[in-house]
């Protein structure tokens, strides 16, 4: 089975404190790393949990609030300083070229690397990416700006092949690709095997979705069913509700709430307010609605 | 005698390690906080070490590569978030303009304080800065581009009046300022106490310089003549001589004599190259020129 996870590098919010980094999280599928956002201090965080940062593979940028950019400048210099040759893709909104393109005027001359930016969609759902084995998605969320969740997920895996079976009628191993695609074997008599019987099902394809920063949207759920891993803001307590909604943040109970709705395996929850010295309220609230919800944490890895 | 203090934030260089941030650091002069260079992750190092962000005074930067400015935009921000009122200074070259404007127009409608920007002479040294107890200097630096070292100057203090001579003329309080600054005392039957005996010497001003980023440059001698802290880089070992004089940086040895040329009292260096893994060789390289050298680490404090 393919690797895939989901490393912590800061779940704080917008002010930074000594336990809690500003967002950004890596999404290691088969060994590429796709970043989502990249508070200040992510270039160190990936150092400080050795993320190699030579397969950082492209850039997912929820929305335009300083705590989820910050840390771009710093991250694209020492990219270019450690001779980065490969393009490198940012999806984000679109005016994050008004706040790059002065350090890229600034860093011009050294730049070893070009960037692409790609702008997202805040209205709808949207493939941002396809490689053979996955698909990342974009969809809206529920923000004081526009502001984008992603879903990640593996595409459906060829079915297994069940070598008894294949021993048994001594199918040759050139036809062994067809018929993990789906393909039934006919023997030298003519008789038809069916391919249920030669294989069984491949994985089943894994999903993760990242929600954050929003406001509880129950609209979010259709894009994120059934999804295997769901991070999803909680940057405050139920104590905190009417402030979470005129932020456009969600409490811990909402977070739940959505994970509920949206039938998702496991629940992380995270953006933590920095008024918050310990998360146990949270975590309560959470687990209330949603038993199976773990609290994010810099350096915590996520294994789907 | 008045708090002259520096505290390292950050003593690496452009590539940032787990052992070294991006360089910057804190003058803190009678609880007033002067930093120099603000490289990512510094708000982060200020709440690691506990510096009171209210009482950050003013900016001064040194250049603008990106790993002494890369913080500004994080630090802006969570000043403004958390509500600071008075204007904040900001020593700079001018081009710096172009790196924030565009963090400011984005932040523009949420900025709680005024920044006001001082252009740095890249040429010659210059004032910056005066209050009734201190005064802050730029001077020119030898670096890849326009680059500015800064001294930090008490004023001199008021002589001490000497408890016992000022009882024994029954000198009247009233008198007491001006004799401090200097004048005589003349008794009721017309005698001429002269100043040196009722006083004694005040504190002698202490002075702090800061030159990085800078290849070795005798020329700065006159700027930094007897301080009693010279800060100064030593990005790299005798061995990368070479490297250091391509790249406008200095081994350790050449800030030891640049700190013997001076006639400082102390040498700090750091501004350390990523390659170091450990710093033996280049406090040793240093001593056996300047034996009052000490090594900067982050969170180190220095006592003037």
């Amino acid at each position: 089975m393919n690797k895939f996870q989901v490393t912590i590098l800061g779940c704080g919010s917008a002010i930074p404190t000594t336990m809690h980094n500003p967002p950004s999280q890596l999404v290691d599928l088969n060994e590429k790393l796709f970043m989502i956002d990249c508070g200040e201090g992510t270039q160190l965080q990936m150092r400080k949990f050795k993320a190699r940062i030579s397969k950082l593979h492209s850039l997912f940028i929820s929305h335009l609030h300083g705590d989820h950019i910050f840390g771009l400048p710093g991250l694209l210099s020492t990219l270019s300083m450690l001779g980065r040759t490969g393009d490198l893709h940012i999806y984000a909104h679109k005016e994050i070229n008004l706040l790059i393109k002065p350090f890229l005027i600034y860093m011009g001359k050294h730049m070893s690397f070009r960037i692409k930016l790609f702008p997202l969609n805040p209205e709808r759902q949207e493939l941002l990416f396809e490689n053979k084995s996955i698909r990342i998605f974009s969809f809206p969320l529920k923000h004081r700006i526009a502001t984008n969740g992603f879903l990640f997920e593996e595409k459906e895996s060829p079915r297994h092949i069940i070598r008894e079976i294949i021993d048994l009628y001594q199918i040759p191993l050139k036809q062994i690709p067809e018929i993990k695609e789906g393909a039934d074997f006919i023997t030298s008599d003519g008789t038809i095997i069916r391919n249920d019987i030669l294989t069984s099902p491949g994985n089943p394809p894994r999903r993760y979705a990242y929600c954050s920063d929003t406001a509880y949207a129950p609209e979010i759920v259709p894009y994120i069913k059934n999804v295997d891993l769901l991070y999803h803001e909680a940057t405050f307590a139920e104590s905190e509700l009417i402030r979470a909604g005129e932020t456009y943040h969600s409490t811990a109970r909402q977070a739940a709430e959505i994970a509920r709705a949206a039938n998702a395996r496991q629940l992380v929850i995270g953006h933590y307010s920095s008024r918050y010295n310990e998360l146990g309220t949270l975590l309560k609230e959470a687990v209330a609605v949603f038993p199976n919800t773990e609290l994010a944490a810099e350096g915590k890895v996520f294994e789907l």
